[in-house]
C-alpha cells in the first residue's frame, strides 16, 4: 500500500456535495486529474478520457508510484491517435479510487479514513463527478469522450445522462451491463480481499499495511480475464520458469504462474484494496438499460445526434463482441449515427491497451 | 474440514510401495473404493470410472459427508447408461485426495499427517495406484475406463501407460495437457489457500480447522470455469437475491454472488485444502505428449487396438473442443479406432455431470 505525494497530483474540489445514486451525498469531493495539450480559445477541442478499473489520470505521464509510462502513452500524445497537438485531453481519477480523488482512503468528516463508511457508488456517480470537473473548467461541450472497459461504461453513461455535453462517444471493449459471469469474477476478488485478516473490515489504514495477499489473489483472478486463452498460450504455453524440469513442488514452476504472482504483488504496491471493492461493486451495479426503464434504446434517446463509435475485440471474453452489438442495436433503434467494428487482436480484453494498429486507425479516424 | 468415518469406507492397502513420477516412493498406499454391480465369472465386465478433481468413489451411492446422491448417480446404476445390471463398476478415490485414499491428511511414517511432506504426484501416479487396485482385485483387462475432466485425463493416461488393460477408453470433457489458462486458474486457487493464515504451511490438521476462507475462494474461482457464460446468464442473469432493489452495500445482492458464496462454503465441509493443492498440481503437470517424447501420437502407439470415444461440449471453455480434437488427431495418427463427438449442452464444462440425454446415448452406445 503506497500513497502518491500531494506534489504529484493536480486536484480540484467540487463546489457542491455530490448527489449519489444510493440517495446519499458525498461532500468535499476532490478530483485528481491531468491534462495534456492546450485548450483552445472557445474550449471546443477537449477530449475526456475515462480510465478503467485500476487505471488513473496518468494516461500519458509517468506514474508517480510505479515510475512507468502512462497507461495509454501509446495512444495519447503529439501526433498520436489522440493527438495532443490538436486536442486538450483531460483524464480524472474516478471517485472511489486511490490516486488523489475522494475514495475509501480519504478522510471523512471526522478526519479518519472512510474505510467501509465510504458510500457505495455507481458508474453514473463517477461520471457526475467528472461533469462537475468539466463545469469547473468551463467546458460546456466536449469534442469527444473516450474510454475502454470501465472507461467505456462511463462513456456510455455520459452519453445517456449528459447527452448535450459531447459531440462524440468512443466506447471500446465494453458493455452496457455487467453479466452474471462478470459479477462472479468480481465477487471472487472481493471475497479474497475480505477473507484476508489484514483487511480488518476495511479499517487498515492506520496500520499502513492492507490486505495485500487477498488483493494480490483478486488481481490474479481478474488478470486472467483480461487475457485470451490463445494469448496466454502464445506468451507462456507450458514453458518452465528458470528451470529445466518440473520441481515436483509448489514453487512457480511454470512461467504463467510466475507472471501471475508478479502481477498480483506489483498491484498491491499501487492500489488500495477498499478502492478495489468499491469500484468492482460500481461495475457490477452497472446496467444502463435498467437505469432507463429497462430498455437500452431509451438510454440513448436524447443522444441521437451524438456520433458513436463502438469497438470490440474478437478475443475479448470479458466483454465479448455480443455486448458491443447490444449497444449498437440500441443506438440503431434511436437512429443515432454509429460506427461499429470488431477488431482482430490476440490479446483478449487488454487489446485496447496494447499494440493494435487497427485500433489506432479507428480512434484517429473517428476523432477527426 | 470434515473426515469420513472409517465405517463408510472400503479400502485396500497396496502390497508394494508406489513408485512416483517424482522419483520418490509412497509406502503403505491405501485406496478407498466402491463397486457397483456384480463382477462376472471371467472378470471381463469391469468398468473403471475415474473421478474428477473434487470427486470421489461415491459415484452412485450417498456421499458419507454431504448425504447427497453420488456425483454420477444419473449415469451409473441398473438400466442406466453405465448399466450396473450388466457391468461391474469400480471407482477409487485418487491418491492425494481426502476420502479414504492416501493423501496429505494421511499419517506419514512418523504417525503425523503428511501435510506438505506428501510427495507431489501426477495423473500417471494416480493411475498407477488404481492399476495396483485392479491387480489386487485380479482384474486383468477392463471392459472400459471412463472419466470426465480430470477423470478423462486418467483415462487417457491409462490408455497410454497400460494399453493392454482395457478394451475401451471413454474420455469426456478433457484434455491431453493443461493449458496456460488452466494452470493460471489453478494457481489463483492455490495462492488463495496459501494466503490464508489458517493454512499454516499445510500443518493445520491437529487444530481441526483448515484454511477454509482461502479454500472457499479457490473453489469460487474454479467454479466459474466449470460453467458457461450463457449458462450463468440463463440461470442467474442480474437477478437480485431475496430483495427488490440493490442494497448499495457488499452483501450478496445478486443471486450469482449468493450462489458462489454457497458453493465455496459448502466445499470446505467436504474437502481438504492440501488435497486441493496436490490434485491441482497433478493436473497442471499433466502433459501426455511430454511424457512420451513430445509427440502425443506416440503416447497412443501401443494402444492402437483399443477403442476410443472422445466427447466434448460446445460450451466448455475450460477444456474446449479443440483440446479433444487434439487427442483425436493423435489417435488418428496411430490408426486407433476412435469416435469423436462434440455435444451441444448449455452448462459448460459441468455438462458431463448434468442432464444431457445426448451424452447418455453416446455412453450407452459406446459401452455396448
Amino acid at each position: 500500500m503506497a500513497t502518491a505525494l500531494a506534489s504529484d497530483l493536480t486536484t480540484l474540489t467540487l463546489g457542491a456535495p455530490l448527489a449519489l445514486d444510493s440517495g446519499k451525498q458525498l461532500a468535499n469531493v476532490e478530483l485528481a486529474y491531468e491534462t495534456y495539450g492546450e485548450l483552445n480559445a472557445d474550449k471546443s477541442n477537449a477530449i475526456l478520457i475515462f480510465h478503467a478499473l485500476t487505471g488513473d489520470q496518468f494516461v500519458a505521464k509517468t506514474h508517480p508510484l510505479t515510475g512507468k509510462p502512462g497507461w495509454w502513452d501509446r495512444m495519447v500524445g503529439p501526433g498520436k491517435p489522440i493527438d495532443t497537438a490538436r486536442y486538450h485531453v483531460i483524464c480524472a481519477n474516478v471517485i472511489g479510487s486511490c490516486l488523489g480523488s475522494t475514495g475509501p482512503a480519504s478522510a471523512a468528516q471526522d478526519g479518519e479514513p472512510y474505510g467501509m463508511r465510504f458510500p457505495v457508488i455507481t458508474i453514473r456517480d463517477m461520471v457526475r463527478a467528472q461533469v462537475g470537473l468539466l463545469d469547473a473548467l468551463g467546458i460546456e461541450r466536449l469534442h469527444a469522450v473516450v474510454g475502454g472497459s470501465m472507461g467505456g461504461m462511463q462513456a456510455l453513461s455520459f452519453a445517456a445522462n449528459f447527452p448535450g455535453r459531447t459531440e462524440r462517444v468512443l466506447a471500446i471493449a465494453t458493455t452496457a451491463r455487467h453479466s452474471a459471469q462478470n459479477i462472479a469474477f468480481h465477487e471472487v476478488g472481493r471475497q479474497a480481499i475480505m477473507a484476508d485478516p489484514d483487511w480488518e473490515g476495511g479499517d487498515y489504514y492506520a496500520r499502513g499495511k492492507g490486505p495485500e495477499k487477498g488483493l494480490a489473489v483478486a488481481r490474479m483472478a481478474a488478470h486472467i480475464t483480461y487475457l485470451s486463452e490463445q494469448g496466454l498460450t502464445d506468451k507462456f504455453g507450458r514453458q518452465l520458469q528458470d528451470r529445466d524440469a518440473k520441481s515436483f513442488g509448489f514453487d512457480a514452476d511454470f512461467q504463467v504462474e510466475s507472471y501471475l504472482r508478479y502481477q498480483g504483488l506489483a498491484f498491491t504496491d499501487r492500489f488500495d484494496a477498499n478502492s478495489y471493492l468499491y469500484i468492482t461493486r460500481a461495475m457490477d451495479y452497472f446496467d444502463l438499460a435498467e437505469e432507463h426503464g429497462g430498455l437500452l434504446a431509451d438510454a440513448f434517446r436524447e443522444a441521437s445526434d451524438t456520433r458513436f463509435c463502438v469497438v470490440s475485440f474478437d478475443t475479448d471474453w470479458l466483454y465479448p463482441t455480443s455486448e458491443s452489438r447490444n449497444v449498437v442495436h440500441a443506438l440503431n433503434a434511436v437512429a443515432a449515427p454509429v460506427s461499429f467494428v470488431e477488431l482482430s487482436a490476440p490479446f483478449g480484453h487488454d487489446s485496447f491497451l496494447l499494440e493494435c494498429p487497427a485500433l489506432d486507425r479507428v480512434v484517429k479516424g473517428f476523432l477527426g
